[in-house]
C-alpha cells in the first residue's frame, strides 16, 4: 500500500474515532508525535487553569483557611475515590499521596504485619526497579527478620512458598508490556498464604482494572502516566477495606485519627487515611485531579479497544521493518497479554530513539536495546501511528542513527 | 498613647524598614493581616508566573524531554543548595524533596545505623506530633530493637544516656517559639555518643541558623512555612557529609547511584542524592524554588532584627490586654530564645482566633489554649502590628467571640 493510501485509510479510522474528540482537550504541538505517555503523560488543557485557580485564589487568597475551605485536607481521599472508579476499587480504598516508591513502602509494611512469621518481600526479577529496591531497603533495615527475594517472570508463582508473607507484581510490564492475570496471581498467592501488591503504573488509565473482582489486597501506583497528572504527580496507593487495620510503618501527623489534637501518641485513622504520611502536596494533587477528571470522561472500553488497534497498526506497519532492518518485536502480540504500548528491540534501539527525536518522534529507550512505544489512546490517532513507522523508516533508511553524539546514553523514565 | 499616635509610629518605621519593598513582592489582599505564615506562606507574586512556565513550557511543550532539558532531574539538589545557603550548610549537603515526615524517618533511620548498638530515638515531649510519630513507626516495626522514648522539654539533655542514638528536636518549637541552641545542644549530644536530628520547620527563613557552625549531623524542615513554597510544598533533608555514608531504608530509584541503568540491586547515590526515594515532585519544586529565591534576597540579618522588633512591638502593646483580659505570654520574652512568633494563652483562645478571623487578622490557635502569631518579617509591617492588638482589643472588648458557631472546634496548621 502506498503511503497516501495508508494516510487515508488512517484518516477515515481517525474520522470514526469515538474518542477522536479528546485530543483538542491536550496541549499538543502540531507535528509532534507522542509515544511517551507511559512516561510522562502530556498536559490536559484544563490543568493550567486549574492551577492558576489553586494558586491565585486558593493559596493566594484563601491561605491558610483553604485547607477546609477549598478542601485541601480531602484531596487524597477525594482523588482516591476518582481513581478507584477507574480501577474496580471502592470509595475509601485508595488515597492519592507521596510517590510510588514511598507509597511501596507503606504497602510493604502494611502486608508484612498481616503475616507474621513469614519473613519473604517476593517479586520477579525485571521488575521495575524501584519496586525492588524498596524491598531492599526493608530487608537491610530488618536485622535479618525480613528477606528480599526475587524469581524469574515465569517461575515467580512457583516460588510461593510458606515463608513468602508478600508477592510484590508489576501488572503491565515496564519494558515488555506483559499484562498479568490480577485474579488469577492474586488466587494462587493467597493459596499460597501470602498477600499481593499490585505496581498499577503501567494499567491506571490503560487498561481496564478490577481491583474488587480480583480480590486483589494492596495497590500502588503513578499518577504520571496515563493519569496524565504532571511530572512527579503524587502517587497512589490501595488498601482493601478488610486490610485497613494494619498499620503503615510511615506513621505521619496525617495519618493520626485526629491530627489536629496535636497528640503525643500515634493513634493511626481508622481507614484509608492512615495511609497518608506527611501534610499532603496541594499543588500536585490539583494537577493529578485535573488529568483524573479528564480520564473519567472516557469509557474504559473504548479506551481499551483503541488502544489494542493502534498497537495492532504499529505492529502491522512495522512488519517490513522488522524484516528489513533487524526489529525483534519485545511486547506481547497476544491482546489478551498487552498493555498500551508495544516496543522493540534492535541493537541500535538508543540511538535510533535519538535520531526520531529529530523527526520529531517521541518514543523511549529501556536498556539493554528496547525501544518503546507508549500507545495513548486519548489524545494518539491512527495517522500518528502510521507516520511513526514512516519516519522510523526514514531514520533506517538513510542511517539517520548513525551520529556521533547519540552514543552517549542518556535516558529519563 | 492613642491609636492615631500609634499608627503616624507605626507609619514611620514602615518607611524607614529596609524590608518594606518585598510586602509588595507577594499577593495579599488589602485590609488583611496575615499572621499566619508560620503555617502557610503567603503567595510570592512570581510564584505563579513561574508554575505557569512550568506547566504550559517545560511540561505541555518539553514533555518527557524537560526531565533533561528543563532540570527537572536536578531540581532537588539544585533547590537543596539555595536553601543551604540559609542554614549555614554547605553545596551538596541539602536536598528538597518528600515530605517532612518522610525525611524524618529518612534521617532518623540513616543516624540509627552510624549508631549500631544503641537502640533509644530520643526526643522532648511537646514536640511537634509528626516527630514523635515517626518515632513511633519505626518503633513498632523494629520489633523490639529500637525504643521511641520523650524527656520533659528541659530534661531532654539529662535523658542522653549511653542507649540514645539520635535525639530529634525541633529548634524553634512550633507552639511557644522556644529556640534551642543548636551548637550547645549538639555537642552534649555528640558528648554522649549520640546523633542529633534538627527539625528546622520553624526555624529556616525566621532566624538564621549555621548548621554546618554547631557541627550539626542531620536536619529535615518544611518548604511551606517561611520558605514561602506553598501548600503541601516539598520538604528539606540535610545529612553533613560526613554522614552520607548511611543508608536510608527508603531506598527508591531516584537515590540510586544511576537510576536509569535499572539495576536489579540498590546501590545508593555517593553524595545527598541517596536521600532522593520516588520520581521528584517537579510542580512542588518549582513553587518552592520561588519562594527560596525570594527570600535569599533579602538579608538574613535584616530579617531577625525586624522579626524581633514586631514581636517587642507585639508584646508592648499587648500588655493592656494581658491585665485587662488575661492574656498570658506563652512565648519567650528574650530574644536569644524567641523564634519569629509571638504566642498567648487564653482560656478562649479558639474562639478569640476564630472572632480576629471576622475581623480580617488570621492568626492560629493549637491546643489547649495557645494564640499564635507568626510574624512574617518579609511581608507584615508594623503598622500590621498596632492594628492586629486593636481588632483582638475590639474582639475582647465586644466579647465578639462569644458565638456559638466558635465553640465547634476545627483548625490547620
Amino acid at each position: 500500500m502506498t503511503g497516501t493510501l495508508l494516510a487515508a485509510d488512517a484518516a477515515e479510522r481517525d474520522a470514526a474515532d469515538p474518542l477522536a474528540g479528546f485530543r483538542d482537550r491536550f496541549q499538543l504541538r502540531d507535528g509532534l508525535i507522542y509515544l511517551d505517555g507511559n512516561s510522562l503523560g502530556a498536559l490536559p488543557k484544563a490543568t493550567a487553569d486549574r492551577l492558576a485557580r489553586v494558586i491565585a485564589q486558593e493559596w493566594g487568597e484563601g491561605l491558610i483557611t483553604s485547607w477546609l475551605g477549598a478542601l485541601w485536607s480531602t484531596a487524597p481521599r477525594r482523588i482516591g475515590d476518582k481513581i478507584a472508579r477507574l480501577l474496580g476499587a471502592a470509595s475509601g480504598e485508595i488515597i492519592a499521596t507521596d510517590s510510588t516508591s514511598v507509597n511501596i513502602f507503606k504497602a510493604l509494611t502494611a502486608a508484612l504485619s498481616l503475616r507474621p512469621g513469614r519473613a519473604k518481600l517476593l517479586s520477579e526479577a525485571t521488575n521495575f526497579p524501584t519496586d525492588v529496591y524498596m524491598m531492599q531497603g526493608i530487608e537491610a533495615f530488618s536485622g535479618g527478620r525480613v528477606r528480599a527475594v526475587t524469581a524469574d517472570p515465569d517461575a515467580v508463582l512457583d516460588a510461593l512458598d510458606d515463608e513468602v508473607a508478600v508477592l510484590l507484581l508489576t501488572q503491565v510490564h515496564y519494558k515488555s508490556g506483559r499484562v498479568r492475570d490480577m485474579a488469577q496471581v492474586t488466587r494462587k498467592a493467597h493459596d499460597a498464604g501470602a498477600l499481593v501488591i499490585w505496581d498499577l503504573s503501567h494499567s491506571a488509565g490503560a487498561i481496564p482494572v478490577d481491583l474488587g473482582g480480583a480480590n486483589a489486597d494492596f495497590a500502588i501506583g503513578c499518577g504520571y502516566k496515563f493519569l496524565n497528572g504532571g511530572p512527579g504527580a503524587p502517587a497512589y496507593l490501595f488498601a482493601a477495606a478488610r486490610h485497613q487495620a494494619a498499620t503503615p510503618v510511615l506513621s505521619g501527623w496525617f495519618g493520626h485519627a485526629r491530627p489536629f489534637s496535636f497528640e503525643e501518641d500515634y493513634d493511626p485513622a481508622p481507614g484509608i487515611e492512615r495511609f497518608l504520611c506527611g501534610t499532603p502536596p496541594v499543588l500536585g494533587l490539583a494537577a493529578l485531579e485535573a488529568g483524573v477528571d479528564l480520564l473519567l470522561e472516557a469509557d474504559m472500553g473504548e479506551l481499551r479497544r483503541k488502544s489494542l488497534a493502534l498497537g495492532d497498526l504499529f505492529m502491522e506497519r512495522m512488519e517490513p521493518l522488522c524484516a528489513r532492518y533487524g526489529f525483534a518485536l519485545a511486547s506481547e502480540r497476544d491482546p489478551a497479554r498487552r498493555g498500551s504500548q508495544v516496543a522493540y528491540a534492535h541493537p541500535r534501539g538508543y540511538e535510533i530513539v535519538q535520531a526520531l527525536k529529530e523527526l520529531d518522534v517521541i518514543a523511549d529507550f529501556r536498556t539493554p536495546d528496547v525501544l518503546r512505544f507508549g500507545l495513548t489512546p486519548l489524545y494518539l490517532r491512527y495517522r500518528d501511528i502510521v507516520e511513526t513507522v514512516e519516519r522510523l523508516e526514514r531514520v533506517c533508511a538513510t542511517e539517520a542513527w548513525a551520529k556521533p553524539e547519540y552514543q552517549e546514553r542518556a535516558a529519563v523514565t
